[in-house]
């Protein structure tokens, strides 16, 4: 086996290892031979390395299929893309007394903890984060027709008593609890692109977005961890609780509020 | 002058081109040699493109500052930075009904238009946004030390008040009109890395964030575009209005609110 150096164009050091199934390893012609490859592999690696990295710091950054839409070109300002999903809002409940009473530092790692819990089930279930606020985390389970809805409501509602699961087993091992509530609907987003000069993001907008963010206000005041929408229940064929009927800030007609049987909210699950 | 085709390793097509002092152009031997630098030439130029295009992408979508950090692997997730700055926290007015009043297409032109009016007079004046928030944006004017803080004020001040004056131009060429308030404070912004699994985001948190947040929550009660902080105020020396004292949410102390007299919100200025 033979290990040379790849240099790329900033001066960064890297190698590329050659094998070989003659038993006498490489001859000195063929290392030479070899060599001479070097600076052009440098150059072709280093272009394969560098759109690795600007895919992957999209992904990050700004999420999957936005991420791959911007590197193709695909997105100018004031883009909107429109589509059907299943959404999912949640932040942590008490956020505004905790990062008073905890420093900067600590905030920050029981929002990663936090969304550590989350995130992973997300993904695991088919979702996309779009938006993390604050504490709050926006997600969506895209679903491509009518005959999924069904499918797209039973994996959220599957990455949700996850992420309850998990909080739970952190709220275990931790000296300080973290309580956090999830809503789920379905309905419409529009996902546009804004900002001003040479600095933009993304935004979420819609009445479902809003409707999501006001029931998940409501899991404090139900005691439930997790609360389920009209819309989504009529798709999910386990048992549920209704909660009431509610009034919600924005939303104009009064909206059915439900929660999974198997999510009492006590001493356990919400530790 | 030659113009000579550069293929790169995704099959795109560029061009560079070549020129000369002979009067007689390139000969076909310069020209052939030319050829054969184009292959190498291309790969380097993509490089050059590829590293140009990731920094891009990162300034746009996460800012300049923190984007050059990302790119520079100095960024893991759980980080955070503290600094001092001037903090401008602002938001649209009756943003909620106009959301619910407005097809999504329209609500993200009209948050351009309001971006629009404001970015490019945050960066003139050197500052830059952390973030975008629906219609919230949060914009930091960073100072090196103590003796340049009244600077920083004094920047962040004209950049309001250059925004304020792009929103009225605005509103007197628009059907409807659109209301914005600013608020401005000086204190300690902790920026974070926040996510789970493989998406990550920034967050700005601490005690000075929440205060210019609530302190622009007043902007419509108290009929002024622009509200100033005592911190902040204590380091201008224009004339300005002091507006009350007043208990902001999550705030320990009662907060001295001030405007400068040049601001009344009368009709043109709102417009």
């Amino acid at each position: 086996m033979a290990c040379l150096p790849l240099c790329f164009s900033t001066g960064e050091l890297h190698a590329a290892t050659f094998a070989t199934k003659g038993p006498a390893g490489f001859s000195d012609d063929e290392l030479a031979r070899l060599r001479q490859l070097l600076r052009p592999l440098a150059r072709v690696t280093e272009i394969f390395a560098l759109r690795r990295t600007a895919q992957n710091l999209l992904d990050t950054y700004v999420g999957h299929h936005t991420g791959a839409r911007i590197l193709s070109g695909r997105i100018m300002k004031g883009d909107l893309e429109t589509l059907r999903a299943v959404l999912w809002f949640s932040d942590l409940r008490g956020f505004t007394e905790l990062s008073q009473r905890l420093a900067p530092a600590q905030v920050i790692a029981t929002l990663n903890e936090l969304f550590d819990c989350q995130v992973p089930a997300i993904e695991a279930q088919g979702g996309e984060v779009l938006k993390f606020m604050g504490d709050g985390l926006l997600a969506i389970f895209p679903f491509d027709d009518e005959a999924s809805i069904g499918a797209a409501c039973k994996r959220a509602l599957v990455a949700a008593q996850t992420a309850r699961a998990k909080v739970s087993e952190r709220n275990e091992r931790a000296a300080t609890a973290i309580h956090f509530g999830v809503a789920l609907h379905v309905g419409e987003v529009a996902y546009g692109n804004v900002g001003g000069a040479s600095r933009l993001d993304f935004t979420c907008i819609g009445s479902a977005v809003n409707l999501a963010a006001r029931l998940e206000g409501l899991t404090g005041k139900l005691g439930r961890v997790l609360v389920i929408s009209e819309a989504l229940a009529a798709h999910i064929d386990e048992p549920l609780d209704e909660l009431g009927t509610f009034e919600l800030k924005g939303v104009r007609e009064a909206v059915r509020v439900f929660s999974p049987c198997s999510t009492p909210e006590g001493p356990r699950s919400l530790r």
